[in-house]
């Protein structure tokens, strides 16, 4: 049972939930990116061996879902919840994922904020005593997404500067009650916020305000400062977003500059990968997250990392009736206690 | 903080959390159906002021919540935590809801079990102590929907005998900690099953077996038994679901007849309003929740309900791609507690 709430949008776990393994799948380009030896595996096909990308989406999902049980010497029989979600219409990734693996499916959708939207309420569910066990994932792949929110690959569209590269990809954590290791000590629940961007293609800045919104309440409602994190990451802003979430922090009256970083901008090469601002996607973060950030506390080159995940709350149809898009950011504390 | 679950897929809430208004809006249609005096409003125009169904829903959702928060003597600044769906591409009526309540936002997708699924973490939000007051909620939209899932309106297809009429209307809920009334006593979640039905246009019977199999789970997993309840009601499966999962449920070794209905065969006449095999959409179950459920127990009517939102997990590229389509269902139990 957690303590009461600590704040308007924050949680504090009484007993921090356990995040008992990690597992990653990622695409060849993320693969070929910086944090390429922190992922568990790389496909060197996007299909996956499918005949269609969300189809190959869904594989990943599954297939990270099934490594990370696996890497925890579990069985899908000893899940007793999976919280998952993806950005295609109808989270069909993550349905079609959960009608293989039989394990009992609480569907989400936050844009790419899912990540850490699924690590909070796993936890939640954990710390509360509903379960001995669930496994959190998110997925994206950088073909099926294109195709539904933008244009078809084979239209050759120029992508302008702003634009970022939806991540191929999966991430996926076993979260339990018992074990030691990594743990999530906070999580903070995010507001829609909207400023007004009404460019799909400049999805930092719809993102940045939630972003900035969120890491602010975080600070407050915990009484925590920058000092206290060896990281905070956002989830997939890109250049541009995270320079924009940098000046709005400032002006809320904390200097992170020291500590902050962006998923979307350390998963490419920014200068070799022509990824334009950068990466983004549910995969972005749920990568990072389970590769890089996990395996460097695991490792103990860091102590404490705030991992906010952030969504642009758009649809083709909103956007053709002519909606701005609103943001949104999750955040989870995750720290190291061996 | 909850008993240790009971069962696989079961949940018994130690301090059951209350419920302490709900709230519901519905279409013409709805308005003219067998329960048109449960609702608390009735939209003469189902374009609700807006330019289009989609935002037409996004308000029908925002003005729902606002109503139950009312209805409980709360403000929107009260509410720590909103869980809701709908069924649109990135759930964007219940997003750009979110955006103009500006209260912390955990999006969900369970297609039509999503009234369930929100209820189920509201009242784990509740009960394990993250929050005081949680709104759950959930929408949908006939015009939106049979554009975005089926054919445009415009277009005059014929429908076949086992479609369904996808409802407009919400259905919203004030959970709580404290208070008198009704409340959540048990929560049950579903797995993705697929029996292989290919046609969108009967999703009664791609549900009916994720049916069968939460309510036969539920009855196992908490030792309870058909006699227990004074009604167990599925969400949207229509005439033809419904008798299908009457005959899995008898196969599975109980015997639900004389106790057992469902929101879309309730929600409308289906000899005089056009409806085929009865009424569908996230929304069906929220509002015969919300307006029927609720209010027959609040007048000692009913003592214990088991509302068991059930939903296909399908889109139109699924679809297209061959995919069969998988169905979940979540329940919960509602009880009087004057």
């Amino acid at each position: 049972m957690a303590e009461k709430k600590v704040g308007v949008q924050s949680i504090k776990f009484k007993n921090p939930p356990l995040i008992l393994s990690t597992a990653t799948i990622v695409g060849k380009k993320e693969g070929e990116g910086p944090l390429k030896d922190y992922f568990d595996s790389i496909l060197t096909d996007d299909l996956y061996g499918e005949e269609t990308w969300e189809k190959a989406e869904s594989k990943i999902s599954r297939e990270t879902v099934k490594l990370a049980i696996s890497k925890a010497s579990l069985k899908s029989s000893d899940i007793d919840f999976l919280f998952g979600g993806d950005l295609l219409d109808q989270i069909i990734s993550s349905s079609f994922s959960a009608r293989e693996l039989r394990i009992p499916f609480l569907g989400l959708y936050g844009a790419c904020s899912t990540m850490a939207e699924s690590l909070c309420l796993g936890a939640m569910a954990i710390d509360g005593g509903y379960a001995d066990h669930v496994v959190a994932v998110t997925s994206s792949h950088f073909c099926a997404a294109e195709r539904q929110f933008r244009f078809p690959l084979e239209l050759g569209s120029q992508r302008p500067p702003t634009a970022q590269w939806t991540v191929t990809g999966s991430g996926a954590a076993v979260l339990s009650k018992e074990g030691s290791g990594l743990c999530i000590t906070h999580a903070t629940i995010g507001r829609v916020l909207d400023f007004g961007i009404t460019d799909a293609n400049n999805m930092g800045a719809a993102m940045a305000p939630a972003a900035a919104d969120t890491i602010l309440c975080h600070f407050k409602d915990n009484n925590l400062k920058p000092e206290d994190y060896d990281l905070i990451i956002t989830g997939d802003l890109g250049k541009i977003g995270r320079d924009l979430t940098l000046d709005l922090i400032l002006a809320g009256g904390y200097d992170v500059k020291e500590k902050y970083s962006d998923c979307g901008v350390k998963i490419f090469d920014l200068d070799k990968q022509d990824v334009h601002s950068g990466g983004s996607g549910c995969g972005c973060s749920a990568v990072v997250f389970g590769g890089y950030i996990c395996n460097e506390l695991r490792k103990g080159n860091m102590n404490r990392v705030l991992l906010v995940s952030t969504g642009a709350l758009l649809s083709p149809t909103s956007t053709m009736q002519g909606e701005t898009i609103p943001g949104i950011a999750h955040a989870i504390t995750i720290e190291r206690r061996m």
